[in-house]
């Protein structure tokens, strides 16, 4: 046959699943987009149709509903981890498991009058819809990939940002900036250090609330050249700060924000209105790496 | 000819204005979407061709960033009255305007470390990311119409919530529930009792919040038989405690949280691991009044 | 109390139905995503949560699927029919369904070689992806009205399009133009004049084709002067040649291309090169109507 | 610095262009959103901000824009040829451009009465709004990689379709199937083996109408025990009948059509009513290959 079978992969992609924890009369709640994908000895299920070595999709989902329940969702990496080592262990043909997912933030609805008593009922959230929490855990029986991020985190700078002393071609009409909004909508990934059983592994949940707020702090303190430099500090104040992050990738769309020309309509814009764009759009994309360690971050940043 | 012209209207869509105030190092942020819409004397336009009385879409654009210069944007809402004035009062064939304004809301971002004096820079803002508000005005020369309002805040209360002792036909087979989860992704517009330039305008800004905590009170404290329980709940709250308003109608998708079967592998679900589905979803809609009005928001809420 | 109910319906909504009609090895499929509204006497589950005049959504969900067996999808209209004349008449507290279809269209994928028998199979389908169809049944147990139409339809006139002669504010900027693109996502709307038992309805399928073609060559036709003047074409077309149809409403986003300033690069751009903007966008609508009817479409299309 | 740079890429993402060309009253279309990614020697932007090796990524729109006047869009592979050749070679700190590109398909529209001549005005289109048409150009300086495929092409058989015969452990309760409905929304990209200015590039336009076409039929004509075959029958009907071709990747959700169970209301489902559902799906994405070729499309499918 002229034609062979390369990567393959298949399993059931955004599994939605919510936990409720009850603690008395207080709620906890975790909301889940969950993706599984399984690769192994798949061979004759594409050339022959023969499904012996295939666990349904249907089945996939069933176990992330079952986990919920068995294990808990104390976080989206340590869910992820559970549900990769059940797959990879429990099944010969399956050598390899990548779990995919997405988590959705909410916040408690204060009651009125504000709360007097531990008895008072906790149970009511409304979805903050602010960033996307992301992980991909990657397993193959042996070593452990944890990469999480985030992405839809919309963020902007009304001020400190220039861009000039670029190449000019012919094609060049843009006109210099000293002082101009920088606003992008971050999608971020970073991978962690640790790829062992033996290894501890990190606080997932403080790691994910540092990370965030080193990135939103590297934006907001960075006197920005350029996007790509505003991305750099992102990135090295993420791998200076947390020890348990190796690599660090952004996809960085430049919102642009340009200045309306008011001058036809006799009045004057100093940096004060302006039109927020759709399309196109700047895009920067790179990665920072903890020295020493080897880049494993695709380059093309996916969520499902 | 056989056939004639019926209600028509026209303008500029979604102009995507953002105006930064300086107040010293501290920025302030307004960021809106703004659609006109303008009719009037108009059938030539319509049977001819003949642009004699039409405004160019794009003037009407203009404006809109025109005005954010020239009278700043205080609140949505006196944004949309200042431009839906304008059109009418400045254009003859112009006999009536709406304007709708979408408005996204951003929070600071803190640098690090925090907050030591009025000097430090406080432009760095982190898309909130939550509902968004709404806004719309019409003006006929004589009388104002303001209907405000949200979308896309999605509420739930894990527990509190049963359905039962409805209408079994020979096609239900739905099984009573005791013990759900309600959540709704709100859509509301709530009308305004002022109509007059005679009259004092609302506290637009404080009008808004307040009615929100009204509403997310409203939802987290109402133990529920029925969504309907609970939307009536939200809106003779708001008419109750807001004197401003005189109308609220909401359409609240039903957002089914199925408590999933884990029997087959031998595991109890008390309440705890639900999916959450897309579609299909129950759509509950209806308008709550203050008593002696007149409902006037339309039956099917839209937002552009 | 001083608050009171207004206008309120419920139902389920986006019911995605696919039927499969087997006529030996050819088969025929209909595609639909049907919503549900129902109102009546319907004030005590909204005071008190009481739901003993409830259909609960679930049954109407199930009513859809029951359907499609019982009495198959011969048209669009025709199954909205069956299904609201089913709830006013089966239930007593139930006063008046709108019943709301989106129907997606299929085409065959010829097989290789091609179609030698009747009895080669005849059951690949490709999704067209072009417009999708609606339409809109109300019946009160007395009149029914049928709102059907389409939207995303989107088209392009490349030449035989001008815009001049235009009302000029301080605010104009605009320059005038003798030779434009043209282009628009059509969202349209028409209201048959069928409202009664007695009376013989449409042909509902060669009305969707045939409005549908009248509509694409009134737009093709039409040398315009203004998006308006198209949009009359467009529905006194169909109201002159639809002897079914005494309404119609259109709303069109004027999608701009705009001629790119390629004098910079040393280029000249003879009405070549466009740019396809996405917002700010043009709104233009209206309603035609056949002369002596009353307007019943509302302002605001929509769908769900 | 315990920090360093890797993979980095920067450009100006979604240009939308629409090139019309006239051929007398004859008007042809194309409809492209082409994004553009440059690397190269860019250390110090990053590190320092410095712009003096960046060529604006308003440059490279513009510059889309011009080559769509100087060079005509002939396919959108020659044009993102064009394009990639462009930055490669006129700046020395670019070593390496990715171009990307959507291409939207027009259809005419027929006038009315039907064409009766050669001077009958034909530039009316409607989008036909199916798949959308994929290109990606990398060149480095030497060597050339074209990656074409589509997204977005949903196809249904509604018979011959099984699946039986897998794993079944703890979790698994699905039930065999014998006949149903199998969907998918394919989304597809093949690889060139042109790489080489010396060699004969492939006839772009033609390829992509008969890859296509091989696709939809292996899809129409494949008796199917799983996706993973139809999958594989797909791929390999490509590299069999496309010489050009030399490695073919997939990603198809399974969009899954379950059998409504009309049981309790009295009536058999005979493989008629289904309902087509949105999440979860099975997700199967492999590659197929050309004996002797190398892998290079990466595991995860993105278009932007």
């Amino acid at each position: 046959m002229p034609t062979i079978l390369g990567q393959n992969q298949y399993g059931k992609a955004e599994c939605r699943v919510v936990k409720i924890t009850r603690d008395g009369a207080t709620h906890h709640l975790k909301d889940l987009n969950v993706s599984i994908a399984l690769s192994g000895d798949m061979t004759e299920v594409h050339y022959s149709g023969s499904n012996a070595h295939v666990l349904p999709t249907d089945t996939t989902k069933n176990t992330v509903y079952a986990f919920a329940k068995e294990y808990g969702i104390e976080s989206a990496e340590q869910f992820g981890i559970d549900l990769a080592r059940h797959f990879v262990t429990s099944q010969e043909p399956i050598h390899r498991a990548r779990v995919r997912i997405e988590e959705y933030a909410w916040q408690r609805i204060a009651a009125t009058p504000p709360s007097t008593g531990a008895d008072e009922p906790r149970h009511s959230f409304v979805r903050t819809g602010q960033e996307t929490r992301l992980t991909q855990v990657t397993y193959d029986g042996e070593h452990w990939e944890v990469i999480s991020g985030l992405k839809d985190l919309t963020v902007l700078n009304s001020t400190n940002s220039e861009f000039w002393g670029y190449v000019k071609d012919k094609y060049t009409t843009l006109q210099e900036a000293y002082d101009r909004i920088l606003a992008t909508e971050v999608s971020a990934r970073w991978r962690f250090g640790w790829t062992d059983d033996g290894q501890q592994p990190p606080a997932w949940q403080e790691s994910y609330e540092q990370t965030r707020t080193q990135l939103l702090q590297a934006f907001a303190e960075t006197y920005s050249l350029s996007l790509q430099q505003t991305l750099y500090q992102m990135g090295s104040r993420i791998i200076q700060h947390r020890a348990e992050i190796d690599e660090v990738r952004f996809s960085l769309p430049n919102k642009h924000h340009f200045l309306v020309d008011l001058a036809p309509f006799g009045l004057k814009n100093e940096n004060e209105v302006y039109v927020a764009a759709d399309r196109p759009y700047g895009l920067i994309e790179a990665t920072v790496l903890r020295d020493g360690r080897e880049a494993r971050i695709p380059v093309d940043l996916t969520t499902l």
